[in-house]
Order: structure tokens, then C-alpha cells, then sequence
């Protein structure tokens, strides 16, 4: 498997237009696109920092795993996502490696094919990754 | 003030041994280095991903930030960090913004200059500025 990039680190919050303002008026980041989640249960906006992206997150609906998370951490870091370039193969691999999936197979995302791993198999991490 | 990249997304671990091996061997990244932060209190390794970086940090004393982060919340997601070209300036930037600052002026760092932000001032979030 080949990681290409940091795609994008994640932080969940409840406030999404708050966080984008903050974010982008405290360090000068350029917004790269805002949307709904092709499953309808977060709105994310991605703010470009180098050849990553920082992802705000917030949730439509409480009963999602973002909406848990706030509920039960409050708002921080929520996840990493790594760019590959063939994000069937590359589940396949890590299921080999023992690696406990989320996702057995891609679904869409805001941007591309996405597949999820268990933070059990990440030292605590959620992981995700994204094929462009 | 300029953020030039995501230097990097840190995660904190109880084993920092296991958990380079394993990011490495799953995601075939490149270890750039591992060294002992200066103040004794952590040792961090970093792991190359694109233009940013994973670092990998694990507690010498338990009686620091990392050692009180794993206790209270496992492990994890633990800060990010903003490449700057001028901390000093990004520092007085910010402070004059209403953030509240960790570090009020720059302390050395594993690599070059750094300064941590209140999480309260940033959506949860513990932010390190990093300058080279």
C-alpha cells in the first residue's frame, strides 16, 4: 500500500460555521469545499494547510458516530485520513495484517471512496482512508 | 501569520516501539527521526506523510502532559501542528485575537521552536506552533 498524503486530520464540533470562522481567521486557511456527507449524518468543511487539509466536522444527527463522540468526549480530534491509491487493495493488505476494518469495503465520501479501521488496531486512532 | 504545512498530527502511545513498528509495517511510512524532547519529559518519533508528519509520543515521566493524557484518556489522537515562519509574531497574533496561549513565549522543541494554545481556545483541539 502506498500513502500518498495526510489527507486531512479531523476535529469534531458543534458548531460548524463558528469553527470554519475561527479557524480560517486565526490562521489564514482557505476554505476548499463544505458539505453533507454523501450518508446525510455530518456536514464537514475541509480548510487546506499545505498539501493536507484540516476537516471540520459536525453532526445532522446525534445518532452518529460523530454526534456520539461530541456526546461523550466533547469537542477535539477526531480522526486521520490517509490518501491511497487503491483503497480495495490496500483494505485487503491491512486485513491481512490483522487489522480490524470498519469498512470492509469502500463507501462513498465527501471526497471519493472512503474505508474506516478500528481505533482497537490503531494504538487509539481512528483512521480513515480516502481514494481520490 | 502564514501555516505552511501541517507539520504534523501527533499521537500519544504507551509503547513507542510497538506503535512506530506497526505504523510503519502497515502503511509503509518513513521514519525522519525519534529523539527525546529536550525537556526530558516525552520521547517522540516522526513518521514522513507527504509534506507532513505522524509523531508518535510516549511519556518518560507520568507526571507530564502525555502521561496524564493516556491515564485520563487512553490512547490517541493528541495534538497537531502548524508549520509558522515567525512564532514570536504568530504568538502576539493571537493573543491579541482572545486565544489563550499554553506557552506565552517560544520553548525549544524536538525540532526548532514551539509553543502550544489553549484547547479551550480551539474547539477542543491542542494546537502546537512549530517553527524550524
Amino acid at each position: 500500500m502506498n500513502v500518498g498524503r495526510l489527507d486531512h486530520t479531523a476535529v469534531a464540533v458543534h458548531d460548524l460555521d463558528e469553527a470554519i470562522e475561527r479557524y480560517m481567521r486565526l490562521f489564514h486557511l482557505e476554505l476548499v469545499d463544505r458539505q453533507v456527507a454523501p450518508d446525510g449524518t455530518v456536514e464537514a468543511a475541509f480548510l487546506r494547510i499545505g498539501d493536507s487539509m484540516l476537516e471540520l466536522i459536525s453532526p445532522i444527527l446525534n445518532d452518529s458516530g460523530v454526534g456520539r463522540f461530541l456526546e461523550r468526549r466533547g469537542e477535539g480530534l477526531h480522526h486521520i485520513a490517509f490518501a491511497v491509491d487503491d483503497i480495495s487493495g490496500a483494505l485487503l493488505s491491512l486485513e491481512q495484517d490483522g487489522v480490524e476494518l470498519i469498512d470492509r469495503t469502500p463507501r462513498a465520501g465527501v471526497h471519493g471512496q472512503i474505508a474506516f479501521l478500528r481505533p482497537q488496531s490503531m494504538r487509539g486512532v481512528l483512521v480513515e482512508l480516502v481514494m481520490h
